[in-house]
C-alpha cells in the first residue's frame, strides 16, 4: 500500500517510463560488476535531471525508503547494488548525461553524474585539453561513481585521485535539497571542506549530480619504457631517479612481477614480451612531456641510461612510437584478465607509504608461503603512489575454487600486514558491502565514531545507500 | 568557583608553569596580528603534547569551556583569538614544536602543529626536498594555522593549497579523544573523508595536532622573469600560453597593476624598476625545473619570444641570477607593505574562475569609481589560481581615515561582484570572525544548514572557537 502509493509519486514526479518495476527491466542494475551478488529492488528509478533527482529523494524521505545510487555500476566493493531484501530503490543516474560546460580558460569542464568518463575525457580532448582519469571501465563507468569512491586510476601519481581532480559539487542532500556548489575556484575558504565529504562517500550522505572537474594543458608527447629489474627496492630506486630527474612529468610508474607476464605470455600469446631473457621484477614508466617528442626522449633515455649505469635496472626499452607504447601498456593491461583466465584468485587493493612497499611485499610474500605454501603472488600496481594490486593465486595444479574458501584467511594475513606497516585496506576501490566490516578491525573507535556521527547528522534516517561504508 | 577549579585540574594537567593567567602574560595572545581587536581570556593554556592538549579539551568539556585554538596567531580574519567575554581559554599549540618524522622515499614530512612553517621548509631542504607551502608570514606563522585556515601562498598554481599539500592528521576531537590519522598515504578509500572537514575549519571542529604533509623532490634551477602587458586580458593569454608550453613547470604567476608599482617605487626607492618605460600591468613568471637551470632559461626565452612576437607582451626581463629573481620577488613582496605606507586601504582577498577575472577587474573598477570618484584600485595577486587581492585605496589628497569609513559599502560593490561571478570572498585568509556575517549573503540556506549540521555533530557544546566561521 505504502509502496504502491511511493511508486504513484514517483511517476507522476518523472514519468511511468522511468519508474522499472518489471523484473526483466530492473535485472540489469541488481547484479554487480563480477557477478558475484545480486539483490532485489522496489524499482529501478531514473531521474532525468537534477530536480527530478531531489523530487525522488524527498518522495523517498516521506515514504521512508532506502535509496541505493548507481552510476555505471562498475565497482567492485558491492557499493552500488541493493541488498537482498527488495525494500530500496535503485537510483540510477545514467540519464544525467550532460556536458553542461567547458571552459578552457579556467581548467574546468561542467559534467553531469551520469556521463560516461570516457565522454568526459573526449569533451576535453575536443578543446585540445586532458581529463587525466583514466581507469579499466573508462567506458562505462560514470563521472559521479568516480567522484563517490574517489577512483584512481593510472595518472595519479601526476594529477591525484578523482578528489583532486573535483573543484565543485552539486549533491543532492538525503533531505532532497539542492547544494549548489558548482564552483570553478582553485581558491576557496568560506568554510566547511563539504565538497571532500561527500567525495568517497560512496553515495551515504547525499547524491552527487553535477561536478567541476580540471582539465589540464594537452601534453606534446607522452613516451613509455619498460625497465627490468631485480627487485621492489630496485624499482624503489628507479622511482626516486626518474622523480627527481622528470618531476611532474614522470605519469606513470606501474610494477609487475615476473609471474605477472609469464601469465600474460601464457593466456595471450600474440603479445610480444619485449626482452631477450626473463627478469624478476619489471617497471612501467611513462613520461607526458608539454614541450616536444624530442625532449621527452632524451629526457627518458638520460634517466633509463643514468639507471642502467647505476645498476638500478639490467635492461630497458623505450617505446619510439605510439604503437610501441600502446604495446608496453598492454602488456600491464592485460595482467587482471591472464590471472583470471589461469583461475579464481584473491584479490587486494592496498596501499602503503612508498617507502615500506619492498619490505611489505617481502614479508607479507613469506608469510602467505608459510600459511599457503606455493600459493602464487601475482603482484603489480600503480607503484607511484604506492598502491599495489596485491592479488593471490592458487599454486600451480591445485584447485583454484579451494583456495577461494580461505579467503578470509588470506585477507587476515595481508591485511593484517598492510595495516602493521601504516597501509590501507582500500586504496581506491572504497569499502562498499564488501570491506565495511573488514574496515572494523583496522580503524580506531575514535575514527568509526566520527564517521557514525557524521552519517547520522546528514542522513539521521538512513536511507542513503544504507548497510554500505558504515 | 568553578573557573578555579578549572585553572587547577589544568595546570594539574600540563603544569602551573604553562597555564598563563597573569594579564602581561596573556597580552601576547589576545590581539590579532593586524592590531585591529584584543580579546579577553581566562587563562594562556601551553600544553606539551598531543595527550596533554587531548587533557585540556576534555577538561574544557567538562568544565565547559570555550577553546580558542592558536598557532603563530598571523591570520587575518580574527579566528585565532578570543572575543572580550573573557570566558574562553586560549589553547596555544606554540610547544608542540617537533619534527617527528622526515621520509624522504615516500615523500612525506610529519610534523607538529606547532612547528613554524619556515623550519619544515628548512627540514624539507636538509633531506635536498621541497616543501612548496609558502606565504609572507612563513618565519612565524605555524602549520596547524596554515592547516586550519587552508593557506595558499604563491606556490599553489602547482602545488595547491595547504589541503593538498597534506596526506593525514592527527586531531583532537571537542570531545578530547585522539584521532590518529597520520597516514601517509596517496591513496586512500575507507571511509568518510575526515582529514578534508578538519582542514581549512579554523578550529571549531577539533584541534589539528600533527599532520603529515607532502614534500617533492628539490628542482634543480628556479627562474624568474617580469613580462609587460596591456591588460589583464593579456596577462590571461600569456597564463594560457605559459602553462600549455611548461606544463607544471610554471609555479608561479602574479599579476601586478601599474599603480602597485608605482606605490613600490614611492616608497622603496631603493628597489629597482626594471623598464625604460611604464606599462598598464605587469606578470612576474616563475619556472621551477627538475633538469638544469639551462633548460629553464631556454623554455623561459621561448615562452617570452613567443609572447612578444604575438604581441602578447610588451617587454619582458628575465632574471639571469638568483639576486635579479630575488629582486624581482622583492617588488611583488612590496606591494602591501607600500600599500600600508601610502595610507590605510581597504583589502580583499577574492577568488574567481580564471576566465572572468579580465571581466572583473573592468565591471568592478567601474562600478567602484561610479560610487567613490577617483578611489585607487590596488590590485595584484596570485592570477595562476585566481586569486587577487582586490585593494582599495582612497583617493590621493583625500582622508585614508573617511574612505575606510565607508568600508562596508566598497565591501558590498566587490563582493556582490565577486559572487555574480562566481567567486569566492574569502580565497585563502578564511572567515573567522571577521567575514562569518558576510558570508551569510552569499552561501546557500543550504550550504549553511549542512555546515551547522556538522558543526553540530561534532562539537554539540560548541566550545571549539565559538563565534568562528560559523
Amino acid at each position: 500500500m505504502k509502496n504502491t502509493e511511493f511508486l504513484d509519486a514517483c511517476r507522476n514526479a518523472i514519468g511511468a517510463a522511468h519508474v522499472l518495476t518489471d523484473e526483466a527491466d530492473k535485472a540489469g542494475y541488481l547484479t554487480d560488476q563480477r557477478q558475484r551478488f545480486t539483490g532485489a529492488a522496489l524499482a529501478v528509478v531514473k531521474p532525468a535531471d537534477t530536480a527530478e533527482v531531489a523530487a525522488i529523494v524527498k518522495l523517498c524521505a516521506q515514504f521512508q525508503i532506502p535509496i541505493v545510487p548507481q552510476g555505471g555500476n562498475t565497482g567492485l566493493v558491492l557499493g552500488s547494488v541493493p541488498d537482498q531484501s527488495g525494500q530500496a530503490i535503485v537510483l540510477s543516474l545514467k540519464r544525467l548525461n550532460r556536458i553542461r560546460a567547458v571552459d578552457p580558460l579556467n581548467h574546468t569542464i561542467t559534467a553531469e553524474a551520469g556521463c560516461i568518463l570516457q565522454h568526459i575525457q573526449e569533451a576535453a580532448a575536443a578543446e585540445q585539453t586532458l581529463f587525466p582519469l583514466s581507469l579499466a571501465a573508462e567506458g562505462s563507468c560514470t563521472i559521479g561513481g568516480n567522484l563517490s569512491t574517489n577512483a584512481g586510476g593510472t595518472a595519479v601519481l601526476r594529477y591525484g585521485n578523482t578528489r583532486e581532480l573535483c573543484l565543485g559539487l552539486e549533491v543532492v542532500t538525503a533531505q532532497g535539497d539542492i547544494l549548489h556548489g558548482l564552483r570553478g575556484l582553485r581558491k576557496d575558504n568560506t568554510g566547511y571542506d563539504l565538497r571532500d565529504l561527500f567525495i568517497g562517500a560512496e553515495g551515504t550522505l547525499g547524491v552527487i549530480t553535477a561536478a567541476v572537474l580540471k582539465i589540464f594543458p594537452l601534453p606534446k608527447a607522452q613516451l613509455t619504457a619498460l625497465a627490468a629489474v631485480q627487485a621492489p627496492a630496485d624499482a624503489l630506486r628507479l622511482l626516486s631517479l626518474a622523480q627527481s630527474r622528470c618531476g611532474a612529468t614522470l605519469t606513470g610508474f606501474e610494477l609487475m612481477s615476473d609471474l605477472c607476464l609469464q601469465l600474460v605470455a601464457k593466456h595471450f600469446p600474440q603479445l610480444q614480451f619485449p626482452f631477450a631473457q626473463r627478469h624478476p621484477q619489471y617497471v612501467l614508466l611513462e613520461l607526458s612531456d608539454n614541450e616536444s617528442a624530442e625532449h621527452a626522449s632524451a629526457l627518458l633515455e638520460a634517466v633509463i641510461g643514468d639507471a642502467l649505469e647505476q645498476d638500478i635496472c639490467q635492461d630497458a626499452v623505450l617505446a619510439s612510437s605510439t604503437a610501441q607504447s600502446r604495446a608496453l601498456w598492454q602488456l600491464r593491461e592485460s595482467i587482471s584478465s591472464a590471472q583470471a583466465m589461469e583461475g579464481k584468485n584473491i584479490k587486494h587493493d592496498i596501499s602503503l607509504p612508498i617507502s615500506r612497499i619492498a619490505e611489505f611485499i617481502a614479508v607479507t610474500d613469506a608469510l602467505l608461503q608459510q600459511h599457503f605454501p606455493a600459493c602464487r603472488n601475482v603482484t603489480f600496481g600503480h607503484l607511484g603512489d604506492g598502491n599495489l594490486h596485491y592479488n593471490v593465486s592458487s599454486p600451480v595444479d591445485s584447485s583454484a575454487e579451494q583456495f577461494i574458501e580461505r579467503q578470509a584467511d588470506v585477507n587476515r594475513i595481508v591485511h593484517d600486514s598492510v595495516d602493521r606497516m601504516g597501509g590501507s585496506i582500500s586504496a581506491e576501490h572504497g569499502l562498499g558491502a564488501l570491506k565495511r566490516e573488514e574496515i572494523l578491525r583496522y580503524k580506531s573507535p575514535v575514527e568509526m565514531a566520527l564517521m557514525k556521527t557524521i552519517k547520522q547528522a546528514l542522513d539521521p534516517l538512513n536511507l542513503m545507500n544504507p548497510g554500505k561504508v558504515i
